[in-house]
């Protein structure tokens, strides 16, 4: 947080140190109460007991709240695939990524759920999922080719290590079952290599 | 072709066997030259020489040009995976489903690359390219199901033969090679077939 931002919040009157996680909740509260359209800005402060002025520091509308996290994720999976020692196949490299990304999501089960349902209600949103999936895609693909891995295994490494994270999650939203996020990622995979050598 | 839509095509004095191949030649043309934005339903009736009445007849708007044919073809591969020999594999399924339609577009490869370019220069038209991707791969699991395919394997069959299809038609839509589509889907899922087996 810059100085001229802490001084701007004193001049508010206070200081608030997790505005960002409460604006999170109270947004995600409200659209799954009443629909991501009849929701506002100045609601979702309200709720959080906070000023719309504070809700524009944090985030550029209230369709970014969902998906704020997405740039960090992207990133994260990103210099793990870079970090992985040379000697693991670009597929294992992005899963194993993934799997350790799934680590982080599977502390914010409950919240990932509510998102989830919230986005499944809305076209627009989940058309924001799809591009959101795409742009991970080209980005793992993109670390990959940093490792020296040429096309189109690095485009197609990405592209199914994605696949083997959207069917993981669903299945981790959706089941009651108790495996975790990390382990339906693994056994994603396994089933992704089954079906591929045509078992 | 309704009774009621030839009559009332009489009645504007003449009747377009091939209306909706020039609207979408007219359309794709000027998307290409003027950008798809600044290209107005009323323009692309002018240069196929037809009237407003005529475009509204065969699409909706003017972005469903670029999209009429995805019906088409999800069908197209979703009786393709139905009438697949039991004995086949499920994503040897999708691939040879995935084969058939690219010998299809083969035959238009002008035309596809004409749309593609369109498609990349506008974000609200690659959103919608990638929501029909998402449907063929919802509707190719379906089929898969059907055939008895349970899940994660239909839906991890079904994504990676569209991760498959994407990538190969990205590489013919982009490349100089003389390869040809059906041809280009095989190497995607060879090179698939290696990724996921850890080469």
């Amino acid at each position: 947080m810059s100085a001229a931002v802490v001084i701007y919040d004193r001049g508010m009157g206070r200081w608030e140190p997790d505005a960002r996680g409460r604006l999170e909740q109270a947004a995600l509260a409200l659209y799954g109460e009443r629909g991501f359209e009849q929701t506002t800005v100045a609601e979702i402060a309200r709720r959080a007991g906070l000023t719309e002025r504070t809700f524009f520091r944090h985030f550029a509308d209230k369709r970014e709240v969902l998906f704020a996290g997405a740039g960090t994720l992207q990133e994260f999976l990103v210099s793990a695939v870079a970090d992985a020692p040379d000697s693991v196949a670009p597929i294992d490299a992005v899963a194993a990524a993934l799997g350790a990304a799934g680590a982080l999501l599977q502390e914010r089960r409950e919240y990932a759920r509510q998102r989830q349902a919230v986005i499944a209600a809305n076209a627009e949103l989940r058309e924001r999922e799809l591009i959101k999936l795409a742009s991970l895609a080209s980005a793992l693909a993109g670390a990959l080719r940093r490792r020296g891995i040429s096309d189109p295994a690095a485009s197609l490494s990405a592209e199914a290590g994605i696949a083997v994270f959207k069917i993981a999650f669903e299945r981790w939203i959706n089941e009651t079952s108790q495996r975790d996020l990390p382990q339906l990622i693994r056994e994603s995979l396994d089933e992704l290599k089954a079906v591929t050598a045509g078992k």
